[in-house]
């Protein structure tokens, strides 16, 4: 192992290799779920240097099959599927690519920006924004994340059901592949039929196929006014309708759908009080649009409100309110953000991240709910997320009574099998935008079609024959 | 063979295997660039057959390896890469999807459909009309290509502006893999993070990975008004500025952007005296500009007069005709699709379907140009195509006085090899939207990256170890 510490050293320098002292901001995960022993933190400054690194640890494992070395790509270590930690063995070297920070190059004209992958994605936002210009990839994240990190496992977030997910915003990319060669894919272009689709294989393949370096992304012009409302709702079929009716008549200003819960904001008004939330405690649903418009605040009010209308009397909604200030309107997204933080103060609970057809949705929530009051009574729903990509985040809290820690280790994996099975009924996913990294490995085994499985083992073994690139991820061999 | 063809008439039914007679509708390219000679034809019903087929293939070539056999999918025959008719050997066989062309489902609340790879594209667009919606996928060849055809060269088209291309209209995909597997991968989700992204890798494989044998789409709904302007202005660079001012007042609404040089509308002109080009002849280009809206068509009147105000006033175009009729409108299009149709009239040529980025077009045009004619005095350059996607169809011509066909077998070669250095510099796509076939095939070996060719060749050997499907098409082994 010496050696190959050695050559690491000799290609990014002594004072980036980390081997001692507390590594655990690289160890650890985001969520907390599980903690490794890396064999070293190696944080290369450019493309050439992740190149070295990568072949130098071929060369090494070639010569040492057993040393069982290998790789694991590391962005800002947001991930929520433990797809970007080493393991416990202490043989795995993570490839941080934070130093890796730079936005390369913004076209105005081709409406493009090209940045590094370490660039976290609010400073890539920034960019964009400076020169007049939006990157429509927005997640509670962002102020950590990064743009490499996004892409490996194609970030969904609160814009893609107008600008789709980071796949969609993404042109080229330039990548290390597990031979250590450096693909120059990185491509301004909205048309290119020259040969196998390589970007798409890359994103979303979370490091197991190579590391991606650096990437141009598709910039939108800045909308003159963006606006946002908040409904209260009876029911998901109401928000489904609702959907399709803001759909039609704000075709693509419609940039934001997301639904929650009336108890899901509950939580949110018991565990964050100085919070205002609309007057609407007792919907069962709420819903908050956002609606973009190149013309003028004027324009957008006046279609928004027009919707609104519509969707009263047509008995979609109950009642709604339109944001008179931006800073209501950040109110209002701050209030829906701060789900996800509600709910461990309620306690631990079993989190998913499931989507399934947007004509499915309710009926899934129905049946799935009954389901799970009729395996553990009393259990609680917190149920939010991204309605318009029929993506839910369906998460499962002990009942009021019951101990959290005890309802984990007791109901977890029932939970799941319950949900899961579910999901599959209605031809969903299990993981819709968070991805699979190895806590969701067994499960994929389980609920991914065996060809289609059959099918990424072959590409992993063609394209990373000696399994250096963070094996054991998304897809065992 | 004969047991071959055996296996496949008992799968298909005699009915559905040819071998006899005029097979030119399937051995022959749609521009008539290449006949080959066909095993058989076969016509499966099904995706089982499909299945039957591929599987009947792969055990006859896993026991008669010298044989050849090997399998060329079909859908409409109207691709132009000749990437879809058999080569001349007498052992390809032809599977034609022609007989699977059910629409199988509209979800309007999900807005997505499912079809089969032989639904004529015009017949999947009028599927999703009838319901009220729209498929916005638009190409010349619409009434003869399939939806199997142009996901297996990643059409691209009229509407790639606002839509993308036909990548991004797929959500899920049936595909009977190279062993004869099926992969049920249909989905109507628009987030799905559960491994390799098998979809896109097939999407643009032109048959070469195995068969799509359905879909899933994506619809939207149809805009309450959509019109057309045309524009005069003095040169590209005024263009890629009116693009940018376009995208910013219209957003999302700008559907349509195609660029026309004068000299390729002259040719209009002077094959098809019965159109009525607007009043613009020495207009060096013209624009043709679609805004769809999701209001009304006094809506989009006054944002689409407002946007041409602007530009006249900065300067960027020197005059402008909104289509005051749906039947103007159409006649707008029916110019701009009439370039294609006038330029063999004038005689054989030399087509590109070239893309760079479009800050770089005005540079990329005005250099090619030059070196164009510097290399061939009097050349004459037919200049369309889909600018804000930075795909232009750079067709040349022969100089007036020069025999056409004399022309292509002394030139060809030259020019083709002038423009793809030049498109090379600009950081371009040599096959734009057209995709790859046989007949770019050597072209890419120059052109593309010796990496990614490397993994391009990695992919086919580990999903297609018998290299049974297509062979020598996109990637030669």
């Amino acid at each position: 192992m010496q050696t190959l510490l050695d050559s690491l050293r000799h290609i990014v320098g002594s004072a980036h290799v980390y081997t001692d002292g507390d590594l655990s901001a690289w160890e650890r995960d985001w969520r907390k779920r599980a903690r490794g022993k890396a064999l070293a933190v190696v944080r290369p400054a450019s493309t050439d240097e992740v190149a070295q690194i990568v072949k130098a640890c071929a060369v090494f494992r070639s010569r040492q099959p057993d040393s069982g070395v290998s790789l694991v790509p590391q962005g800002g270590n947001t991930g929520l599927v433990v797809g970007a930690t080493p393991d416990d063995s202490g043989r795995q070297i993570v490839l941080s690519l934070q130093r890796m920070s730079a936005l390369r190059h913004i076209d105005a004209d081709n409406l493009t920006m090209t940045v590094e992958a370490g660039c976290v994605l609010q400073n890539a936002q920034q960019g964009a924004e400076e020169s007049n210009l939006l990157l429509p990839l927005s997640m509670a994240s962002e102020g950590s994340c990064t743009i490499g990190g996004n892409l490996a496992c194609n970030a969904g977030g609160t814009q893609v059901l107008r600008y789709g997910n980071t796949r969609d915003l993404c042109l080229g990319l330039e990548v290390v592949n597990a031979q250590g060669e450096v693909w120059h894919g990185l491509s301004g272009l909205r048309k290119d039929n020259t040969g196998y689709d390589l970007r798409d294989l890359f994103i979303g393949s979370e490091g197991t196929l190579g590391v991606i370096t650096a990437a141009t992304l598709k910039l939108y012009p800045q909308p003159a006014a963006r606006l946002t409302a908040w409904a209260a709702l009876p029911s998901l079929e109401h928000a489904v309708r609702l959907l399709g009716l803001a759909q039609r008549q704000l075709g693509a200003g419609l940039t934001g759908f997301e639904v929650m819960g009336q108890f899901a904001l509950s939580l949110v008004a018991k565990h964050f009080a100085q919070l205002r939330l609309p007057p609407y405690p007792h919907a069962p649903y709420c819903v908050l649009l956002e609606n973009s418009d190149p013309l003028s605040e004027a324009h957008a009010r006046q279609q928004f409100e027009r919707l609104l209308e519509t969707a009263l009397e047509q008995g979609c909604i109950t009642d709604a309110v339109v944001a008179e200030s931006l800073s209501q309107a950040r109110q209002f997204w701050h209030i829906r953000e701060s789900i996800p933080l509600a709910q461990p103060l309620e306690g631990l609970n079993i989190k998913h991240d499931i989507s399934v057809p947007v004509s499915g949705i309710a009926e899934f929530v129905r049946q799935t709910d009954a389901l799970l009051q009729q395996a553990i009574a009393g259990v609680r729903l917190v149920n939010f997320g991204h309605l318009g990509d029929g993506n839910l985040h369906y998460n499962v809290q002990a009942p009021q009574d019951m101990d959290a820690a005890a309802f984990l280790a007791r109901h977890e994996e029932q939970v799941n099998t319950l949900v899961f099975d579910s999901v599959t009924r209605f031809k969903g996913s299990i993981s819709a935008e968070h991805g699979v990294g190895s806590l969701k490995v067994g499960q994929l085994e389980k609920y991914k079609s065996p060809v289609a499985l059959d099918m990424m083992r072959a590409i992993k073994r063609a394209l990373d024959p000696q399994n250096l690139m963070n094996p054991g991820r998304v897809v065992r061999l």
